[in-house]
Order: structure tokens, then C-alpha cells, then sequence
């Protein structure tokens, strides 16, 4: 199979190179590298085409260019007119031509910058046409030219639109395969993703990946040079970690090195023989929370920060990744500010006001840089209790209204006290027949049947004053006659509205009508009468419960009544410190703060304890846990007992704010090689069984624990 | 446990707060947070000192301050005279203080930044001045205090040593425990390192440590910044990726999401039920390099760069870490620049111009800001034939002489011949008896030992012309008679010199004499003989054989007779392409370059073959792969046949460039948290066992397979 490649390729370095380039001849790189007929011969056309006489090849294979050829001089973007006359040399991917003369040729040249418009010239030479005719579409090559203004009428807006090259010279330096599994230039015939994941390589070539890429740089750049200016110190923090007791999602790393040396913990006490045969294993971090608190008890630095890759096993979550990057920070003496600044409606009334100021500095930087929006110079403050009062959700999406109201009060007096004896209230979103904008969305089927599954009665005021009740319980519904509600809500023929109940004090991320609030918004914009305002909406949510009651679902450290509702570091509000201590948990407070766009969470953190006899408290009275999971903690409650100042951080989930920036749904658009939502990389095909014999270096066998 | 101090804190907490800070009051935080007394009490004494009665409290624990603070005004280390007469509140840790007069004391105050001299004056009252003596060294304070600059006679050269800080209240923010496992600020009594790793976190706030951490972080931002500047795109490349076949050093991840739903790979033909019992695994890479050749050859970007993680799962070397990091480029289109550069001793003749170019301006530009010193514009080149010649190193220390010769044809007849017949060569290194600086170096025993041990002869002249030959073959050695030796080498009385043989082609990365020579300069610089410019060699060393001799020790894909010297995607230099399909494979030479320091490599990269018709005979028929093997590079084969641009790139070693920045021997010193060189983690004490329940969620158990 190499004989025929061996013997034609020495051919053509001696043909194209053997007199122009003696071995030591000190002259410039020849600038065409041979005649056109040397590069003809060198990158030779489907033997069909050979009938010339002039290739003395058999081979219907084009050839890649191995020998030296000159730099380029310019990107393909970015020539203007003010570059006409001058002598260039451009290299990129040549997308299909069109003949627009006799012999007379356009082709575009693409590059990740831009575009430049070739024009093949009948001057050339017919060596030169036949080889551009021959070079298939999505080969890389390098031009040598001339600029020229374009004629006044065929200027184009985009860069390098003004302008044209007229080429001399032409080398295939790699021909593309013909044909291509799909052409990346061809956008309107694109395959299905999965196809184009497994063929990233040829995806990424699309401008809009290569933009989003380009863009991603772009922004963690200006991450990292205006926290630098603000003294971060980016620090790298441990991929290879320890198993943590929240390890359910973690992945593990098994290491041959333990393997066949004790490790720390085995060398003590155990058999050391035995501890040999144990398999040992690192972990991969689902974020360097750990780490960065140590760093900052340390006073190595008091202000840290890195993007650092992050991990969890999970699937089945469409658009998560099992490995993701944060903009991680963390800040020593984190304090509570000014306080005539913290009081009134819109307060930040926990610590943690440096991490404030400086991602309200950071998001507007970028949003200015980037989408050219100047941001106010605060962003909204709201507490978590107020989020679900008015919004049903923990990150609302403030871009429109449908307030939610709490009208237990205003119920009819059995209803109301059944409600009370269960330490419940109602909730109620109305839309008035005066909403237009959400008219069609009231009625649609999605909505009504979320309503029904969801628990929530719909109840609507017919244009002649017939009210219509719709419940999953039973036609009367949960929230007393059809007229004591209407008169509750003050409903109007045209009017219809949701009633549903939850908890006095409101648990998790969202209610049930919060939920039906946003696929109201979501069907209204469908049905094209609702359009959001184009100004992005940052909130802050801050003052969330501490302690959540213990969900069997979540695994994490739950093994008393109390799980905690973000991780165990958080310290409480001050406020509520007494409260902690006494054991009133469901009241105590967190200094957690999230940062919400758009009604999407894109970061959270919080003030974190740096009180050990607080820490552990947590950890044993309140958390419960048992002794080897606080074992897992003593480095950190030792850190703290150290001297650790009062500290504080923050992350940012980084490839959710790239594809908000990159305005795509999907954050497989803003990572140069994602996963699919099972995990799967479908371009290096992993991950993959190993081979038994591999496993064994590790001490590991297929199949379960007998 | 937790009752005392619950009790404790709600009590502490109304005592400094109840008054002063009213729920609902927008007053500014109170500066002092109320009295001295409060603040003694919250930050209570031991017991034997709360004699004064004020202290209800019978705790004898000083307790963290978990209530609101101040913001800091300033960083230790950013005041200096022009402050004076200014009020700050300053935080930091609080190190051993001293009596200077009748109730007057100086503690100095640390942070990362710097130490400021705090002044706690007799007026301060007693309650101040008695927390002052009772908090523990190394706790967090926060002081407010006026800035004073000192008597003239006081001041000191450090930043800050011009002024001090008289306080007007302290507030101790969190006490550290007493006594600590050692105290970072007392340099003179560290305990051993395996010690202080194990408490990292303290070891950490030394200043050399923590400047390290911070120079790493400039270094970091300036090598972003620059690459930036030169239209670099920062792209994240998969930590999760797929096993190859060099994966003997690889460490493997089990993933449980592919344990239950079949993978890419066994849902193609295998029975789904089968394939969902064996465990998949992704695998750590140990460099980017496939990725990032696929990044480049879709064109979404022509210049790349990432300081990326990279894994490799070997111990035994001291000064290795399992996770390390690289600063990693690659980029499209590297050429052969201006063919006159080229030529001559001193020349580039391979591919790659544009990597050498940026790889010089940013170490130049890392050289002058950070050391303050002006590199040469461009970096000395050298072949590997050269480099072996003259120093028996790939990676040869230039700073001081002692440059090998080759000798065989000097030789007797006989000699010469037998040496031609085995097609070895002579290499000899002379110390002249003017060669002062090495006189006593000659004579170390260690030298005489490595010698002998590694096959060299020993010839000395002595002061009355007597020839003494040392030989582990024997007393007459291998090189003929000792006068045949001396006339060949000219040697005087006084004069040592060593002779070894090798392979007339240089083969791997040190010769007998290149090992002793650098013993040589070690044992001379010990004597203090020889002392070594301050100023850094750089150079590269290019034209590296691409083939190597298949090492049995070497698993890196050697089937066949030969291995690739580096990695198989290496591009040969184009004037050997013929070599390279002819079977001439110990001439053929690659397009790889090395970058060397002072002796020590701290970069290597290469010009990659973009021809897949050359890649794959290189695979095929040079390297033998097996079938399986090659499979695993049918993405990269196909990148390349979609029309990849000819590429290049280079990868530096951050960890050793760092050490060599910041002056250590050890990479530990510059990395926060360091394993051993048997890679374990003192500090996260990882790796560990897991529980056998949660290794069956992978389908893997502990044991080999039978």
C-alpha cells in the first residue's frame, strides 16, 4: 500500500523542490515553490483530468503539500481597501467558486478571522485554473495575490467585503476528502448534531462555533484581567482530590500507585499486606470548595480565584456536562459594609459585600464589552422569601410581571383555617382580560393540563359572568365556592386565575404557580403576543433558609431531620445565630446570595463559617454526621481553628453564562468538545471498557462486590 | 458539648450588638462594635484573668467574632509616610509582640501583602491591652488605629517599614488555638516538610510560600496576556477523555452513567445486556495533544493556548507530580519564515518559525518583568547531533565549557578500527591543569566512582609525566596505550581527561561524558571552585532523530523495531521524507524542538504531519501499530483528510518554570497543594479506599481478575 505514495511522494519533492531549494543555498523560500506545472503535477487532479500529458502519475490523489512554503501575511478578515496594491500571501479553506467569465473565477477564502474574495484571472495560466477547478471544497490553501478595491457595486458590508485578490499563485497545502461527511459551509444541510458530534472536527469549522469559541477566550480574558487588576491571585487547586462523604456524584480516580505503596491512612494500623491489595483512589472535585477555603485560612493570598474544571457523574440532565467550568472566587475578611446602604427594601443584609462589588463589576465589564450594555451600577436585591412570594421561584425571571399573590386571608373562613391548621396559604396568579399580551397563552392546553398535574385549580370568569372552576380534586376545587374566589380575587368577566397552596414558609426552588407563571410567559411568547425586553435582568437572592428539611432524594449529608439547603460551610445570618444555637433551624437564615439572569441561576456562593466551634456544630448536632464523614472534614475545622479570617466567595457557572452571551440554548455550542447529555463523547468514542489486564494494575475487576 | 457555648454566643452576641445595632436601623456599622468591655468579653480570656469581674461568662476559650466588621481601609504592606495622620481599619494575622515601655507594645500585624507595625499605646486602656496579651499568635484581628510615621532611627527598608499603626480598639476576629502545630512566621524552628504538608494550610501563610503562589499567579496573567495580545484563543480541551494506547502512565475514571446505559461504542453490535455490565471508563489526559491537533484542524481557531492540567500516573520520581500543568500551544500555518535566517551554524532549518517567535517574546518578556533581566533577541539553536558532540546532552548546560570531543580518529589504528567495525565512536573530555576552577573537582571521589561505574577511562598526567589509566575493563582500558592516549590528546602533566565510546548516531538523551561532565561542574561548584553566570542560557535544540530504536522499557507504542522518539504525530524534516518511506528510518529527522535552560528542558514541541497518507504509514508501517491501536486515531486520520492546515505547537512545563522563577529545587514550593513524590496527599489524604457498595455503582470490584 506505501509503495506507490513512497515513490510518488519522493518524485514530487524533487520536482517541486529538487533545483529551486539546494540544501544549502541561503536564498529566500522560493515564493511559488516550482511552476505551476511542478505544483500541478505536485497536487495532481482525478486521472480523468490528467489527459494533458504533463502528470506522469497515476494516482487520482490529490497531495498535501509536506516541503516549506512562506508565511502568510495577512488573516483573511482583515484586509480593507487600504490595502489595495499590496502583494499578499493568504492561507485558509477555499469554499466552492462560481465562474463568472470566460476562465474568470471567484472563490472565497475563509479563515477563522473572515473571508476574502479570490479572483482566479484567466491570466493565471491554465495549470493554475485547472488546479483551483480540481482542489475540492474545504481543502487548506496558500494564495499568493494582489489586493484590489471591488467595484463600488459589489462591495459587501462584512470585513474584507471591500476588497478582492487577484491571484497568482496558488499551493494546495492538504486537499479535503471528496466528499466530506457534510460541508460546514453549507449551513442550510446541516446533519443532525449527534452526526456533527461525531465529526467535531469539521463542525467547529462552522463560523458560528468558531465565533462562540472565539468568544468564550474573549470573555474568560476579561475575567481574568479584571480580577487580576483587583488583586486575585488565580490559583491552581487539586483536580486529584479526596472522596468526599457527598461523594454520590462524584467520580473516582483509581491509582496504581497505591496499589503497590501504602498509602497514608493504610500504612497506619493495617496490615500493611493487606492494606497493599486495597485499591486506592483519588477524586475529581465537583468544585474546589474545599480547597479554596484552605487556601484563604492559609493567608497565602486573600483574594483567589481560577476557572477551574469542575466534575459530576450524572446523566440524563440535557443540558449538563460531567465536566464544567467555573469562575471560582474566594475572599478574605468579606465584611457587611456600609449599613446605611443595607437597610430599606432592596437590602443586602448579610456579609459578603466585596463578593457583591466585584461580580457587579465584572458582569457589567462584560456586558458592556461584549453585548455594548451599560448595566446599573447595583444590581436588584431580593430575599429568598420575597422571590417566592411574588415570583414562585428562587431565580425569577423579572423580565415580566404576573405577580403572585398570597391570599389565604382573603379566603372564605373554612378554607382559610383548614389552611392554617396545615401551616398553609394559597397562592394565586391572576390574569386580568385587560393582559392581552397573555389572552391565547390562558388558554392553552399545556397550561391547563401542568395546572391539573400540578395541584393547581384554574378558574375562569366567562364573558357573561359564568365562572368555570377546573380542578384536579374534584370540580369544587380546594379553595371554596366558585364565588367566594372570584370575590377573594376581585375576578372580571374575561378574567381567569390559578390558586394552588404551599407551605407557610417556602421551600425549595419554586411553587406551583411559580412554575405555571413561566410557561404562561413561555406560551404567551410562542403564540408571539408577549416579547421580553432585550435588557438583561441580574438580581441578586439572598437570605435563603439554611437548613432544608432532609429530602430522601438528596443524599448530601443527610442523615439527621436537616440536610443543608446549599453546603454545610455557609455560616447563618448573624441575626439569626441564636436561633442556630437553640435549635429553631427552619428560621435561621444563610448568608447565601445567588445571582440570577433572566430567571436563570448563573451563580451562587455565600459567606462561609469560620468558626470552628460553629462548624462543627453544624456537622454534629445539627447535620448528624457520622464519624468518618466528619473525619473527612478535621483539615478544615483544623484550618479554621488556625486563625482562618472571616471569608467569603462566590462561582459562576461559566459555560451557562457563554451561551447566554452566545445567545444558544444549548452550552454544547460554547465547549470546543462537549459530552451529549448521557455523557457520551461521541468524537473520542469514551467512555470505554479497558482491558481486564489494565484493571488489574489497579487492584480492580469487572462486576459487582460479591 | 454545644450547650456552653450556644449559650455562649447568643449572650455574646446581645452583649456587643443588642443595642448598638437595632434591627431596622440604617445607622453605619458601628465603628467599634461597642466597648472595650464587650469586646473583651465577647473575646473572653481564660478564666484566671477574668478576676476584674466584668466577664459573666466561664468559658476560658477566646471566641470567634461571627457578628458584622468593618470593611479594611488598607493592606498591611500599602501604607508608607504619606499616610501618616491617617485613620485605618487594617486586618491581618497577629504575630509575637513585644514590651517596649511601661504598658507599651509593638505587634506586628501580616497579611499577604505585607506587615505593618501596630503600637498598642498605655491610653488604650487596660481592657484593650489585656485582649492584646491574650490573643494567641497567628489569630485574625481587625484593628482601627492612626497611621504615624516613625523616628528616622526606626524606620526599615521593607514596603511599610517607614510608618506604624498606633490602634485605637482591636477586635479579634477569629483566635487561633494554642499551641499550633508549628508557627509559620518562625522560619528558624520549621518542622520537616512531609509535616508541614500534612498541615498545608499553615505552611502556606510563610511568606516565601505565599509569594510564590502570588509570583505564579503574575506569571500566569503575563503569559495570558501576551499570548492574548498575539491573537491567541484560549480553548478548554476535555479533562474526561478516552484511553490511548500509550496508556500505560494514564490514570482511568469509571463512570457510573455508563453502567447502566449502554456507551457509544457497545451499543453498536454487542448485546446491550452484556455491554451494560462491563464498566466504561473515560481516562486523564497526559496532554492535550490530540484534542488540540483536532481543534486546529477544524479551523475554528489558527492560534491556541491553554495552561491546561495534565495527569500521569507514575511515583518513584522525587520531583514529579501526578497532576501537573502546561502552558500548551499549538497553531495553524507554521512556516519556514525567511529562508537567509536559516542557513549557517547557528540555523532554524525546520518548520515552526512562528512557534520559536512567540515562544522567545514571552519568555523574554517573563524574563524582564519578573527578573528584571534582558534576554538576547533571539535564543542560540543547535541540532541534537551537535548538542551530543559537543556536551553528550540533548538538553546540554551551556554556562560553562568542558565541551566533549570526538576522538576516534586520533586514536591508534587498531582502536580506531575495532570502534569503525562496532560503528562506535570515541568521545573524550580533557581538564587542563589551567583548568583551575575544576583542579579539585578532578579528584572527587564521587566522580572517579561514576565513572567507572558508567564505563569511562580515567587518564591523569602527573606533575612528573607519569600516566595513571583507570579502568573498570581493566588497567589498560579500552582507548589504546596511555602514550597513545596522551599524544592523541595532547595531554600536559596536570591534565585529567575521561574517555568513553558510543554509537557513532547519537542515540537518546545523554552520553557517559555528557553525565560526567555535568558531575564535573556540580563537584566544582560544591569545591566553590567553579561559580556559574547569573545570567540564563537559553537554547534550543532542534533535529532530533524522529525514530529511536525500540526500547524494551519504553511502552509507548513500539511493536515494530522502532518508536517514535517523541510522539508519533511529529512531521520529519521534509528534506528526509524520502528516508522516511524508503526505510531509512535512523536518518530520518523530525521537526521537533526543544526549548533548554541552564541544562534543564522546561518546553518541547513539534511540527505535526497534517498529510494523513504519511500519518497513516507512519502508524502502519513504521510503528506496526495493532489494529486496535490505530482505531484509536481514525478521528485524528480523518481531521487530517478534511483539509487540515499544516500545524505546530509546543508545550511548557508551568510547575518547572516556576520553580526556576521563584528559585527552588522543588515544584512543591510552587504549587498550593502538592502531593509527594509517591503521590499521595498529605493534606486531603488521597488517595484512599472506597467503600466496596460504592464501587459496585461502577460494576467494578476490588481484586484482580481471575
Amino acid at each position: 500500500m506505501c509503495t506507490p505514495a513512497r515513490a510518488l511522494t519522493a518524485r514530487v519533492i524533487k520536482a517541486t523542490f529538487g533545483r529551486s531549494l539546494p540544501a544549502r543555498s541561503p536564498k529566500p523560500w522560493p515564493r511559488t515553490f516550482g511552476t505551476a506545472a511542478a505544483r500541478l503535477q505536485s497536487a495532481s487532479p482525478d486521472g480523468a483530468r490528467s489527459d494533458e500529458g504533463r502528470v506522469a502519475d497515476k494516482s487520482n490523489a490529490l497531495k498535501a503539500h509536506n516541503a516549506p512554503f512562506p508565511q502568510r501575511s495577512h488573516h483573511c478578515g482583515s484586509l480593507s481597501a487600504k490595502d489595495a496594491g499590496s502583494s499578499v500571501t493568504l492561507t485558509g479553506w477555499l469554499l466552492p467558486g462560481r465562474k463568472v467569465g470566460k476562465g474568470f473565477y471567484f472563490y472565497p477564502l475563509k479563515d477563522p478571522h473572515g473571508t476574502v474574495q479570490l479572483v482566479v484571472p484567466a491570466t493565471v495560466g491554465a495549470e493554475t485554473l485547472e488546479l483551483m477547478r480540481n482542489i475540492p471544497v474545504e481543502s487548506t490553501v496558500l494564495v499568493e495575490g494582489l489586493v484590489s478595491e471591488r467595484p463600488q457595486n459589489q462591495k459587501r458590508p462584512q470585513p474584507g467585503g471591500d476588497i478582492e485578490v487577484t491571484i497568482s499563485s496558488c499551493t494546495l497545502l492538504n486537499p479535503a476528502e471528496q466528499p466530506l461527511p457534510f460541508v460546514p459551509s453549507d449551513e442550510h444541510n446541516l446533519p443532525a448534531e449527534e452526526f456533527r458530534l461525531r465529526h467535531r472536527y469539521l463542525d467547529l469549522r462552522r463560523s458560528i462555533l468558531s465565533g462562540n469559541l472565539q468568544k468564550r477566550s474573549r470573555v474568560a480574558h476579561l475575567i481574568r484581567t479584571t480580577l487580576h487588576d483587583h488583586g486575585f491571585v488565580e490559583v491552581e487547586t487539586p483536580v486529584l482530590l479526596k472522596s468526599t462523604p457527598e461523594g454520590a456524584r462524584e467520580f473516582l480516580v483509581p491509582t496504581r500507585t497505591s496499589a503497590s505503596t501504602p498509602s497514608v491512612e493504610s500504612s497506619i494500623g493495617a496490615n500493611p499486606r493487606e492494606a497493599c491489595r486495597e485499591p486506592h483512589f483519588y477524586a475529581l472535585p465537583q468544585s474546589p470548595q474545599q480547597p479554596k477555603q484552605l487556601l484563604i485560612a492559609s493567608g497565602a493570598v486573600d483574594r483567589y480565584y481560577q476557572i477551574a474544571k469542575c466534575f459530576r457523574d450524572e446523566d440524563g440532565r440535557k443540558d449538563r456536562q460531567p465536566e464544567f467550568t467555573q469562575v471560582d472566587m474566594e475572599m478574605a475578611w468579606v465584611s457587611w459594609g456600609d449599613r446605611a446602604a443595607n437597610a430599606g427594601d432592596n437590602a443586602w443584609r448579610i456579609g459578603g459585600k466585596e463578593v457583591r462589588e466585584i461580580i457587579e463589576r465584572l458582569i457589567r465589564k462584560i456586558w458592556l464589552t461584549v453585548e455594548g450594555i451599560e448595566l446599573p451600577s447595583s444590581f436588584t436585591v431580593m430575599t429568598y422569601e420575597e422571590a417566592m412570594g411574588r415570583f414562585g421561584s428562587d431565580k425569577p425571571d423579572t423580565r415580566f410581571g404576573l405577580e403572585l399573590q398570597l391570599v389565604t386571608d382573603r379566603l372564605s373562613v373554612p378554607v382559610k383555617d383548614a389552611f392554617a391548621n396545615e401551616d398553609q396559604v394559597a397562592e394565586a396568579l391572576v390574569v386580568r382580560s385587560t393582559d392581552t399580551q397573555y389572552k391565547s397563552a390562558t388558554k392553552s392546553k399545556q397550561l391547563y393540563e401542568a395546572a391539573m398535574r400540578d395541584g393547581a385549580d384554574m378558574v375562569r370568569v366567562l364573558s357573561d359572568g359564568t365562572v368555570k372552576v377546573a380542578s384536579s380534586v374534584g370540580s369544587s376545587g380546594t379553595f371554596g365556592t366558585p364565588h367566594s374566589i372570584t370575590d377573594a380575587l376581585q375576578l372580571q368577566p374575561g378574567d381567569t386565575a390559578w390558586l394552588a397552596k404551599r407551605r407557610r414558609a417556602p421551600e425549595g426552588g419554586s411553587t406551583v404557580l411559580g412554575r405555571l407563571r413561566l410557561l404562561l410567559s413561555t406560551e404567551a411568547q410562542a403564540a408571539g403576543q408577549l416579547v421580553l425586553p432585550a435588557a438583561p435582568h441580574f438580581l441578586w437572592v439572598t437570605e435563603f433558609p439554611l437548613f432544608t428539611r432532609a429530602d430522601p432524594d438528596k443524599e448530601f449529608l443527610a442523615n439527621g431531620r436537616w440536610s443543608s439547603s446549599h453546603h454545610p460551610f455557609t455560616a447563618p445570618m448573624w441575626e439569626d445565630i441564636e436561633k442556630l444555637y437553640d435549635g429553631r433551624l427552619a428560621e435561621v437564615r444563610g448568608q447565601h446570595y445567588d445571582l440570577v439572569l433572566n430567571g436563570m441561576e448563573i451563580g451562587g456562593g455565600s459567606v462561609r463559617v469560620h468558626d470552628a466551634e460553629m462548624q462543627e456544630h453544624i456537622f454534629t448536632e445539627i447535620l448528624q454526621l457520622h464519624e468518618q464523614e466528619k473525619t473527612s472534614f478535621n483539615h478544615l475545622l483544623h484550618a479554621l481553628r488556625c486563625g482562618a479570617p472571616p471569608h467569603g466567595g462566590i462561582a459562576l457557572g461559566f459555560d451557562r453564562l457563554m451561551a447566554i452571551l452566545c445567545k444558544t440554548e444549548s452550552i454544547r455550542d460554547v465547549i470546543a468538545f462537549p459530552k451529549t447529555g448521557a455523557g457520551t463523547d461521541l468524537l473520542f468514542k469514551s467512555p470505554a471498557p479497558v482491558a481486564h489486564g489494565v484493571l488489574q494494575q489497579y487492584n480492580i475487576r469487572p462486576g459487582s462486590s460479591s
